[in-house]
C-alpha cells in the first residue's frame, strides 16, 4: 500500500516557534548557544522539552542516561517505534541549530503527521517518536555521542555515567542536579532512526542543493597522548634539566597537521584540545594531554595515518618525557540504511527539494545508533560552512525544507510496508 | 656600636613547629601544597599568621591588596622598621617551601632577635616586622608579586583589585571572601626589607654551599601572545578553509626553545600556559593565548632575544590569523642592596656557614620592593633544584641555618648604625 502524503506539510510558524523557544536556553550574547550537557540551561531546555510531549500527547521516557523519548502512540500500542530526533546539548559557546535542529524539526514534523493520519482517517503502521540523546558533542563529557552509545550497547551505563567533567563533577550527579536521570528503560521495538541535522560543511552550499541524503560516515579515529615530563621553575631551572611536556606536544601538532597537508587535505586532521598541568606562566608543563581526530573516507589513507601518527608519538618518546596513546574512537567508514536513504530522497522529490547523496564527515548519534537499528540522515545547508562557532547559520527555508523532508519521510515509512 | 649577636639561634624546635602547622593549609596527598590566593586555604593559612602576630605581641595591619604585616615595638613607636618575609600563596600543586619558608623563618627570628633583645638588655635602633605578600606566584591572578608591587607603587592598586581568575572572580571579591581585603595603610618607615627563600634551582647544591647572598636578580620578560583564527568543526569544514589559532602557537612554542638553545642554554625561555578557547576537541581553535618568559643576566643578549621573539610573532600573522603581542612584565636586571647583602654574608661566617654570592633567577618579592626600600634575599638549597612541583624539598638543617642567617642580619643591622 502507498499513500500519497503530498499534504504533509510542517507549519512553518510551529517550526520558527519551537525553533525560537529552544533558543532561548543557554543564548549568548553573540547569538549563539552555550548549553553543556547536564548544566542548568540544558536543565531548561529538557523541561521545555518534556512539556511539549506532555502538550502533544506523547508517552514520555527517561531513561539511565538521561535519553529523551516522547512516543506518540498512532498505531496499535505494540507497534514498533520511528524515532526522529537528535540533542540539545552544544558546543560551548556554539550555534543554535547543531542538534537542537533535529529535535524540533522532529516535533514539527510528527504533529504533522499526527493531523495527516487524524484528516484522512490513516491507521499507521508505525508509531513515531521524538528523540533527544544526551550529550552528544562530547564537551562537557567524555566520550561524544555518549547517549545514543549507551543504547546501541558500544558503551556501559556505569561508564557514561562515571565519566566527570573538568571540574570533577560527573555525569551520574550532573543528570541528578537537573532531574534528568531517569529509571526507564528505553523503548526496545524501534524499527528506525531518523535524524534530520545541519550539515555543517560546505558541500550543499557550494553545489546549491536543499538537501543532503547522508548514507554513511566517513571513518574518525580519535586519540588522546599523554606526555609526561616534570614540573619546575621556569626561572631557575636550567635549560638542560627541563623536561617540558608541551614541547612535544607542539611537535605533534604541526605533525598533525602536515599528515593532512601530505594528503593535500584530502585526509582531515585536528588538534581541537590540550589539557595542560599546571599551566600556570612559570612552571614548566609537567603533564600535556593531547586530543588528536583523523578522519578520512578512504580507508587506506586513513590506515596510513594511524600508523604514521602511531609511529610519530612512539619517537617523541625521547629527552625524559614518556607518551602514552590511547585510541577512544575507532568510527569505521559507515553504511546508513537502503530504504530509509531511498525514502529520503523520495521525499525530496515529492517536495521539490534538490537533493543530493553524501556523507557525514562528523559523527553523530545516527552513526551510533546505526549499529542496533535502520538508521539515516537528512542535512541541510550551513552557510559558509560554519559550525561550532555561535555565528553557525541556516536559512528559515533550508531548516523548513528539512522538516518537510523528515515528514514525508516518515509518511512514506508509516504507511509503506517496505521497512521491515 | 657593634653588639655582639653570636648569641643570637633560633629555635630548631619552633622553626619546625611553625613550618609544620603551615604546611597544613592546602597540603596536598603527595605532600605538596595547593594553596591558591585569596582561596580558603590561604584565608587559613592567614588566620594562622594573624594568630601568631597576636600570640608574639605584633601590631598587625592588613592592607587593601591584603599584604599582611606584623610589627614588633623593640625600639621607639617611630623608630624605622626592617622588614623580613615572603609569601603564602603557592603554585597549583606545588611546593610547601616557596614562600612559606620566608614568612615563617621571619617569624621565627624575629622571636629570637625578641628574647636576645631581652636577654642583653639591647634598644635596638629599629622595630622589626614579618610580611607576608599577596599573590606572589601570579597562579591564581596576574600578574605575579602582585601585593608587592602595589607597595612599591608599580602596580595601581585598583588595577590589583580587579585582577579575576578563571572563573572571572577578582581579587577584591576573593579577599573579602576570605577576611583579608583590609584597610590598613601599609608602614611607611621602612628601612630595609630582607626575604629568605628557597633557591630553586641547583647553584647552592652543586656548588656544595649552605646560603646563597643575592646580590640582585636576573633580567625577565613576559609576553603573552594571542592568536586569533576562527573556531569551526574539526570534521566537516574542509582543512583550506580553517584557521587554526593552534598552529602558530604551536610553531611559537618549539621557537622558544630554539631561542635558548641558540645560546646554549644561558637564555632561560619558556612557554607555561596557554589559555585555548574553546579547548574542545572537536573545535577548530577560535584563540589560543600563549605565555611565553625570557630570562637572562646578560642585556645584549636578552634584548636581541626580544627582538627575535617580536619580529617571529609578525612572521606567524598569516593565513587569516591575526597575532597580538603585549609585554606584561619587562622587569630590567637588577642589584640588592649592597649594605645588606654584607650583613647577610657576615652573619653567615659569624654562623660557619658556608656561603657564596649569587643572583636569583626568578622573580621575588624582593625584587618588587627594591625599587622603594633597600632590600636582599638569603637563599637556601633545593634539592635536586627542583620547585612548582610537591616534590619541592629543603632539608630541615637548611632552613635552620636560613633563619639563623636572617636572624643574625637583623641583629647586625638593628644594633648597628650602618644601614640608614
Amino acid at each position: 500500500m502507498i499513500t500519497d502524503n503530498s499534504s504533509v506539510t510542517v507549519s512553518p510558524e510551529l517550526l520558527k516557534q519551537l525553533m525560537d523557544e529552544v533558543s532561548t536556553f543557554g543564548a549568548t550574547a553573540a547569538g549563539g548557544l552555550h548549553r553543556l550537557t547536564a548544566s542548568a540551561d540544558d536543565g531548561k531546555a529538557r523541561d521545555w522539552l518534556s512539556k511539549k510531549f506532555k502538550e502533544y500527547g506523547y508517552h514520555k521516557r527517561t531513561d539511565s542516561v538521561g535519553n529523551m523519548y516522547g512516543i506518540l502512540e498512532c498505531s496499535s500500542s505494540d507497534a514498533p517505534i520511528i524515532f526522529a530526533g537528535s540533542h540539545l546539548d552544544s558546543q560551548p559557546f556554539g550555534g543554535r541549530f547543531d542538534g537542537a535542529f533535529g529535535v524540533v524539526s522532529a516535533l514539527a514534523a510528527v504533529q504533522a503527521l499526527s493531523k495527516w493520519f487524524e484528516r484522512e482517517n490513516i491507521r499507521p503502521k508505525y508509531n513515531l517518536g521524538v528523540v533527544n540523546w544526551t550529550n552528544e558533542e562530547g564537551a562537557r563529557f567524555a566520550p561524544s555521542l555518549l547517549g545514543s552509545k549507551v543504547f546501541a550497547g558500544t558503551l556501559s551505563e556505569h561508564e557514561a555515567l562515571a565519566s566527570e567533567d573538568s571540574d570533577g563533577i560527573c555525569l551520574r550527579d550532573a543528570l541528578s542536579n537537573i532531574g534528568f536521570a531517569g529509571s526507564d528503560v528505553p523503548p526496545e521495538n524501534i524499527a528506525g532512526y531518523i535524524e534530520p541535522h545541519i550539515e555543517q560543511g560546505p558541500v550543499l552550499e557550494k553545489a546549491g542543493k536543499t538537501i543532503g541524503v547522508v548514507e554513511g560516515n566517513w571513518g574518525t579515529v580519535k586519540y588522546q597522548i599523554t606526555f609526561d615530563g616534570k614540573a619546575s621553575h621556569t626561572g631557575p631551572t636550567p635549560m638542560s634539566s627541563r623536561i617540558d611536556a608541551l614541547l612535544p606536544a607542539a611537535s605533534l601538532i604541526l605533525f598533525m597537521r602536515q599528515l593532512s597537508d601530505e594528503t593535500d587535505g584530502k585526509l582531515l586532521t585536528s588538534v581541537g584540545r590540550l589539557d595542560i598541568d599546571p599551566n600556570s606562566t612559570n612552571v614548566v608543563a609537567g603533564r600535556v594531554k593531547l586530543y588528536a581526530e583523523l578522519r578520512d573516507i578512504d580507508e587506506k589513507r586513513l590506515k596510513n595515518a594511524r600508523h604514521r601518527l602511531e609511529q610519530q608519538v612512539k619517537s617523541l618518546s625521547s629527552g625524559g618525557i614518556q607518551t602514552k596513546l590511547e585510541c577512544v574512537v575507532d568510527r569505521p567508514i559507515g553504511h546508513f540504511d537502503p530504504k530509509l536513504t531511498d525514502a529520503i530522497e523520495k521525499a525530496s522529490e515529492s517536495c521539490s527539494y534538490s537533493s543530493m547523496r553524501m556523507h557525514s564527515v562528523a559523527g553523530h548519534d545516527a552513526v551510533a545508533v546505526s549499529c542496533v537499528v535502520p538508521s539515516a540522515m537528512i542535512f541541510v545547508p550551513s552557510t559558509d560552512g560554519l559550525s561550532h562557532n555561535e555565528k553557525e547559520f541556516t536559512a528559515p527555508e533550508d531548516l523548513l525544507a528539512g522538516a518537510n523532508v523528515l515528514a514525508r519521510t516518515l509518511g512514506f515509512l508509516t504507511t509503506e510496508s517496505s521497512l521491515s
